[in-house]
């Protein structure tokens, strides 16, 4: 939501998978390069749970984006040949439609009478941003996270609309582990006093559940190789000490994370967002994965994983590529070796680069 | 607290490690088997961090304990040869001294107000034990997860005291992936509106922190692989659906143990043993690990571990085991091949007899 934001607003109602539709919807975009004449140029970058449609500096707001020095000129996803679009999601807090945003029949926020949102009302909201650019096919999809989920629910909703797809650290359906993490992370959030079923205000924020829930959230979206490492057991002396209070550098470090969290994030729009990704299913639906893939897409598919993500296991990606090499697609599949865990998308972004690049030459 | 749990009471104060001391304390201990005339087939168990002193079952007792067919006549810790003792930790709330025994010159429970201890301390506790026995030299020590520090501990405190020395899915200190989650689950029970500061009572219970540190504990002691088969991604109707409630199996699961756990251990002993646990450190002491062994042990050392625990790692075990082996003892090192992660030792404990009864033999 900063100077580079734009907003398209549609003003009738958005009809939901599970029921139900939103009287309006309003998605928060940012694009970078130039849509060419023929408008065959746009990839569409969908995001992960908490990021913004900021995904990279331009010239309107030079600041730092969520995926910096992977988007912008002569870059891997390089703007002087492709005009990207990202798009915050539907039921996220950054400037489209959420449980934060004022229920139009009610003048309030919705907060928990929001109605249940699914990855696939994300894609198809998104979709309204690039109907109204006139675009008919893109050239390139890219999801990373939960942003690869969009991807392919995208696919399954748009078949055949897109000649190229990059499925970055995702999988088709969460884990159990990965299920039983957010089920701790929503249970902190809406047991902490302040929640009071949605009715928190500024002055009585759920502070202590959105730390837990953030703490937790950086545990498993780096690695235990990374920390001991970087961390092994250094002592903190940042913080003051206090009764069972931080002692180590790894405890300081997530305090730090959590702080920067709590204001920035609605939790709601957390809550809802993390179930989306719960009840996710693309792997087992009428059709199969090979199936879906067969009937929505031939072009050019890039899978890419790294070896210490424990949210979304390389056997997740491994399992994405080998549905697309079946579906006919031609794949280009790696499983990088990283020990920024999840996160290495975001923080050894380098990494991705190179291929990245290739899949798109 | 069984009918087969035996108290020893030390009257006189006992001196913590960082500085203070008990007036007094208590020890709960069960004993199997029968103590010989010359007392040289003792065995001293140490346990996890929330297990009690009923390690087995017995005929005054024939409750299942924590590591039921483990011990017992003719079993891998054969009770018809040796004479087995287990002591609950100094700092737990299973009877032995701890934040929530009565403070005697108060009056009152101790609560925050119990000395910070350390698992030396808990190795030296345990030690009044079998000094009131008159055991002058263990056979053997056997210690899993925290149990496995304690006997670090006890090694460092009472050199040369044992043949045989167990150390099992444990390790030196605590790795910072282990750090930050008891960190997050501390956080959960201090920031719980009923925690008060420690000024707790039943109708005012801080369930809700010991709910979220137990379902933490659950997902890091078991493994992401034992998940994908046992539950994947099936759908609970267990527990009545709420609004961001449980939908899959693995919550219902973690549920049951979280409301299993919350009556059954006091938060305070679960802060106290967290702590210790994070601050124990052997590795990184005055003397090296291997300077400690050579030092304190001459034997038979067990190490075991298990590939999919992540609490406790693989390369941990390595470690103590390199160790041993520099400082010329015999070790038997064996990593098992297990789903169950860190509990292993206790819900696959079959892989674990024939390399505790070879130890033994």
């Amino acid at each position: 939501m900063g100077p580079a934001t734009r907003y398209f607003t549609q003003t009738t109602p958005f009809s939901l998978t599970r029921g139900g539709e939103l009287p309006q919807v309003t998605l928060a975009w940012e694009s970078w390069g130039t849509l060419n004449e023929s408008k065959s140029n746009a990839i569409l970058v969908f995001t992960g749970l908490s990021a913004s449609a900021h995904a990279a500096s331009q010239p309107n707001d030079p600041s730092q984006g969520w995926w910096e020095g992977m988007i912008g000129p002569n870059l891997a996803i390089d703007t002087h040949r492709f005009f990207v679009v990202c798009v915050n999601s539907l039921g996220s807090c950054l400037g489209s439609t959420g449980p934060e945003s004022i229920n139009p029949k009610s003048g309030r926020p919705w907060r928990l009478s929001f109605p249940e949102i699914t990855i696939d009302d994300i894609a198809r909201a998104a979709q309204l941003v690039i109907d109204d650019l006139g675009i008919d096919t893109l050239y390139g999809l890219v999801g990373p996270s939960m942003g690869g989920m969009t991807a392919l629910a995208w696919l399954k909703a748009f078949p055949k609309k897109t000649q190229r797809v990059a499925l970055i650290s995702t999988a088709c359906s969460s884990a159990p582990f990965a299920l039983s993490i957010r089920s701790v992370q929503r249970e902190a959030i809406v047991t902490d006093r302040n929640f009071q079923d949605g009715q928190y205000n500024e002055d009585n924020w759920p502070e202590v559940g959105m730390r837990l829930a953030r703490k937790l959230g950086m545990i498993t979206y780096r690695s235990a190789r990374e920390w001991d490492a970087r961390f092994g057991r250094k002592r903190q002396d940042y913080f003051p000490q206090q009764a069972f209070g931080m002692r180590f550098e790894v405890e300081s470090y997530l305090e730090t994370h959590a702080r920067k969290f709590v204001g920035q994030f609605d939790p709601c729009a957390y809550l809802y967002l993390s179930r989306a990704m719960d009840t996710f299913d693309a792997c087992d639906s009428d059709e199969s994965l090979i199936q879906l893939f067969t009937r929505s897409f031939t072009g050019h598919a890039l899978v890419l994983g790294v070896d210490s993500d424990i949210l979304f296991p390389a056997h997740q990606q491994q399992t994405l590529a080998g549905a697309l090499e079946s579906s006919g697609s031609e794949v280009s599949f790696e499983i990088l070796n990283s020990a920024k865990g999840h996160d290495a998308f975001l923080v050894d972004s380098k990494l991705f680069e190179t291929p990245i690049r290739s899949w798109l030459a």
